[in-house]
């Protein structure tokens, strides 16, 4: 089970308005079902031509590895050495900072990623749980409370 | 001056309802700039994951050679051989058969274009060009009249 | 959803067990989920290094596009052209001869795709099916009745 | 001479038993023969879809260079720029973290190499060491004794 298209699209108009508000820089969303394939895709005006392959880039790589964004900068840090072996794995489909976020429905089951690009890591972050609540589903971020 | 995100999005939401009305197989439209990346995409559930890319490549070809792809079909019979060398250069983000259409203003100046993988290939390019109508813009396809 | 590991490893199994049962070359086996990654993989000795990947491929395609080897074959045959692009967009992984089946639950839910490779194609066929039929799921080959 | 089909099932199966037995987060195991191909994978449910990568890559890696993932390790200690370039060569196919671990017989000869995926890096070695010994063969992690 992943996220419809309808949800996707939910995320990404949703995502995208709340950096509107929040007067962020122009973002790219996009919303990756749970085998890494994009669903939906927004780049607002402005967002630079390599944002959509950095804002899938964040959703692919937690969905690959199946941690999110912060336990892979732990793993980083840990070991510089495998966080180089896994971003060439991925060829280059693997960040360990904000921005990517994994969707889940009410009872936890996984259902995609969402990864946003364009502003600060946790701006990027921010617009996708706001995009993810908005379609009436779960953010786990894997930051702390 | 390029196609913006509400235009792309008006795009991909109508294509995907001529599909739908249409009885066609679920669709994937990309929406491309003039530069040649993703502006907006939408993947109906049930669409095979390897359909955003070949939707990509389908606008990507054209808009990287100026020329529709009944043109590359041209000249993919005139020359196989230059032919496999552009898909080649390409990295298989050229195609020749119908389903990427160039998107232009009522000037006929050059917005970016659309490309849809799905159904069959006049299908998917029937798509494109409803979506592209009801964004109050002008398709070109290629075609004769 | 998608094939359990328990289902997987049963499909390898029962396939391999259906080659050697046969008489067929060593057989390659792989099983992969919706998303199109490997959940179980075995290559009966003698098989040859490049078998994983083109088993592989065999199921990445059909699940890739959504449609069946035959399908894919019959595509290539209308269009030459479009063929050459898939596989380029594919890396490779995209194949048009049988051995590919996808597996459905019996509701006909998609649930993953086998791919053989070690023998004639048809050969690689039979045994993905007769794989499938002893995890209690249903086979998709695209073949006519 | 390496690795059989049934050894490497034997170790796949057995290594999955130690993961779930010890609670371990959901692993992934790749055996390979001493060509560095995939004898047999098996990737347990939950497991993210880039693990048969990086238990591949842990186990090619050890393979090609002859020496233990903890070599490896010392090796990029000593001369990051070395290392750097070897996950380059192998294209990222190399990992200095445990999880990568020789298959010897009793007489000492190499067989291939088991890697695994999924929790702390000297748990999947763990659970390689489990494969290995339920086959009846000899593990070589680099640990010291």
């Amino acid at each position: 089970m992943s996220v419809t298209l309808a949800q996707a699209q939910t995320i990404v108009r949703a995502a995208l308005e709340h950096g509107t508000e929040q007067g962020f820089n122009p973002l790219t969303v996009a919303v990756l079902d749970t085998g890494g394939a994009v669903v939906a895709l927004g780049r607002q005006d402005g967002s630079g031509y390599l944002r959509p392959d950095l804002a899938t880039a964040k959703a692919w790589g937690i969905l690959g590895m199946g941690i999110t964004n912060r336990a892979l900068a732990a793993r980083a840090a840990d070991s510089p050495e495998i966080y180089t072996s896994l971003v060439a794995l991925a060829g280059g489909k693997l960040v360990s900072v904000p921005g990517g976020v994994f969707i889940r429905d009410a009872d936890g089951t996984l259902l995609g990623a969402v990864g946003i690009s364009g502003d600060a890591s946790l701006n990027d972050e921010a617009a996708a749980v706001a995009g993810i609540a908005a379609a009436g589903l779960v953010a786990e971020t894997g930051a702390e409370d």
